[in-house]
């Protein structure tokens, strides 16, 4: 009998499936995934013993009793979102930026999987290959891998010491391009602007007003990426920043807010939404967003429409902020134990699912270091900070999340990464 | 107060930005969406009294129950898709192609946001803007929109008069092809080979073989695509041709084998699937798909997986098939009455969700003729069949849906084509 199992056949790939390499985050969760023993610091899942199984179940057996409801949610959608959802949606944008809710169009909006796919679509319908895009450093590092895919060239933008892009030198660099002419290569500038992953800096209004104003300045038809991911997690209170929707400068500029119901609530569910102040640019992501999938899951629009009208979503998310503000704190208290003596530094986050290490004396912590071999050893693993710079220019950082483990496993974690940096810190001595 | 309202901004769009233009299906989904009055058999929506909203409701509630399943679902999963649905899938396409389990390996099998998400990823990875994919006449019309939007160009294949890919025509076409070097731009066969969109035509197994042979003999790299989407939607019995996946001669080349649970189960859930033979093409892929969402929806696949290893997918579809038999008849049944008489034609399918209306002489159809317009000022709306043809080199077709409509409707939507075609029958005579 033939046999299919030993045949691996030779496909004639594309420039862009050439360009394909292993993810790293998918090596890192797939590690994760295979080695229960090992305690992961790295993937950036969120809370599991919260999640709204209860809600979920509850909005399900509702929807099943709304007779054309519940056939609705099991057909077919429109590719552009529910209508319901999506007035919700840019109405809780216009409430984030204390602006009034008139001055955002619904049909401006529309729902994506995940914000991820709506930095994907951003992406290919603004870059030709070979085209730039400016990014924070450190970045969302699954940005910089969406990037490398589609062949667009991530340009670290300079950075102060505060965790924000330094706009004199930006200044400079974008002198330099106006004269060379490769501005014109320059189609976006990438921000995460709210307890971003990986750092949980967050940008003042002050510095997207001044960024708004340079870009107009320079090229007014370079886009602006603002990545909302994390804004709704904080612990306490909101960043005070409006979004790049609401600040007058970037008003002159193309601006896309992506932001997501995932992390906020349950991330099996992968459903985000994207504003876009542009009707052509949105219309192209519409029209690939079609060819993609026609459409984000109408089942988990409808569940997600309802968790958010009936008032759970902001209950969840209020509890959410409380149990991530705990673990934060553990984590960072246990870590701090050992490792503040041992010179390493950070700052504590105010939102988010990250506390962002550094390394003392530029101890290198890349995937073949020493010490990610020690930590592996002492079990326990976290995302080496190198991926989320260009270039990984810099290798001293650590991205250790807190979202899913528990305050235990997250004390136990601590305690291991403590023994592993002990260690190295003796090797280096000896 | 500064007004957001009336800003337009420009982006600076990429290639592919520029290419897009507004989706034909979208447009008319936003029609049909928009006038109720009119009985549309255009959108291949899905059977909407039928959707198994009970088994749902039960689905979530037994998942609700079972402590970790229920958090996993609500978890992020791999990007691959989960372990137990893609194992399960796999054994299911070897069943239908009535092989052994064993020689189809569920590591080659990954789950996407319905079928749709393959497609797009498989032209992704294989095609530069400028690259050629043959395809059938006529074809799913959603495929070409995906080669519109990447710049990639559809080639029509010869066509016999059943509906068969012309095996002789086509080996002068390679010849040619491989004559002037344009053969090294043929990236791909795209076949939609069961119960076809649009046709209903399926496609024999000595067909395939012969065309593996055919294209093995010219450029062995050639990737087939076969689309599978309708192959469990028969009325009464399977189709007895075995996918591309374990015909011979397609064996020694690169064959990516796509289908879906959407249409046959819930369309709302939005789960697809598809096998590669090629390890290479299929990482290039994941690693797409990974920039593009980073996994389908964990919930609605775990949803998925229980339907089927319950068994109440399987009862699901078997039921489904009868409603889609009746339809089909009763639609067949009522436009035979006057159609048949004023020349149309039409072959009657054994599967699938479309009857492939030939108007008589040459009768234009398309979007802009006096027909359209007369079916709906009459009430009743279709899809052009020029859609379907590459450069709408076809204009006597029309695709007419009986998914979603009731019999009764059907029945109603038909007297309505019945009198449009009367009156442009009568106008033409006169």
């Amino acid at each position: 009998m033939f046999d299919l199992r030993h045949q691996e056949m030779k496909a004639n790939l594309s420039q862009l499936g050439l360009r394909q390499k292993s993810s790293d985050i998918t090596r890192l969760m797939a590690l994760a995934f295979q080695r229960p023993d090992i305690l992961s610091l790295a993937a950036g899942f969120t809370d599991s013993e919260s999640l709204p199984v209860e809600d979920v179940r509850e909005i399900v057996q509702e929807i099943s009793c709304l007779e054309t409801e519940a056939k609705a949610s099991l057909q077919y959608g429109p590719n552009i979102g529910r209508d319901a959802l999506r007035s919700h949606l840019t109405s809780r944008i216009a409430n984030c930026d204390l602006d009034s809710e008139a001055e955002l169009q619904p049909d401006r909006l529309f729902i994506t999987n995940g914000s991820q796919q709506a930095l994907y679509l951003a992406v290919q319908t603004l870059c030709d290959a070979g085209d730039c895009i400016l990014v924070e450093q450190p970045t969302y590092f699954v940005f910089l891998e969406i990037l490398q895919g589609l062949g667009v060239e991530p340009i670290p933008m300079p950075m102060d010491d505060r965790g924000d892009v330094d706009l004199d030198v930006l200044r400079t660099v974008f002198e330099k391009a106006a004269l060379d002419g490769s501005i014109e290569k320059i189609k976006a500038v990438y921000l995460v602007s709210y307890f971003a992953n990986p750092s949980g800096h967050s940008i003042s209004e002050e510095v997207k007003q001044a960024l708004g104003e340079l870009l107009t300045e320079f090229n007014s038809s370079i886009a602006l990426l603002e990545d909302a991911a994390y804004r709704e997690l904080y612990y306490e209170e909101a960043h005070p920043a409006k979004s790049a929707l609401s600040i007058d400068s970037c008003c002159d500029l193309p601006v896309l807010y992506t932001s997501t119901l995932t992390k906020p609530y349950a991330s099996g569910l992968k459903v985000g939404y994207v504003y876009c102040n542009s009707d052509e640019w949105r219309d192209a992501m519409l029209a690939v967003k079609g060819q993609q999938d026609f459409g984000t899951s109408h089942f988990t629009q409808a569940i997600l429409e309802r968790a958010l009208l009936s008032g759970r979503f902001d209950r969840h998310l209020s509890e959410l902020r409380g149990i991530y503000n705990r673990k934060m704190q553990a984590l960072h208290r246990c870590l701090a134990r050992s490792l503040l003596d041992l010179g390493w530094s950070w700052a504590i986050p105010e939102g988010g699912l990250y506390l962002w290490l550094r390394s003392p004396n530029g101890l290198p912590t890349g995937s073949e270091s020493e010490f990610h071999k020690a930590c592996l050893d002492s079990g326990v693993f976290y995302v080496p900070g190198d991926l989320c710079f260009v270039n990984n220019a810099q290798i001293d950082y650590i991205r250790a999340s807190f979202g899913v483990l528990s305050e235990n496993q997250l004390e136990e974690a601590a305690e291991r990464f403590n023994r592993a940096a002990a260690s190295v810190d003796r090797a280096i001595a000896n």
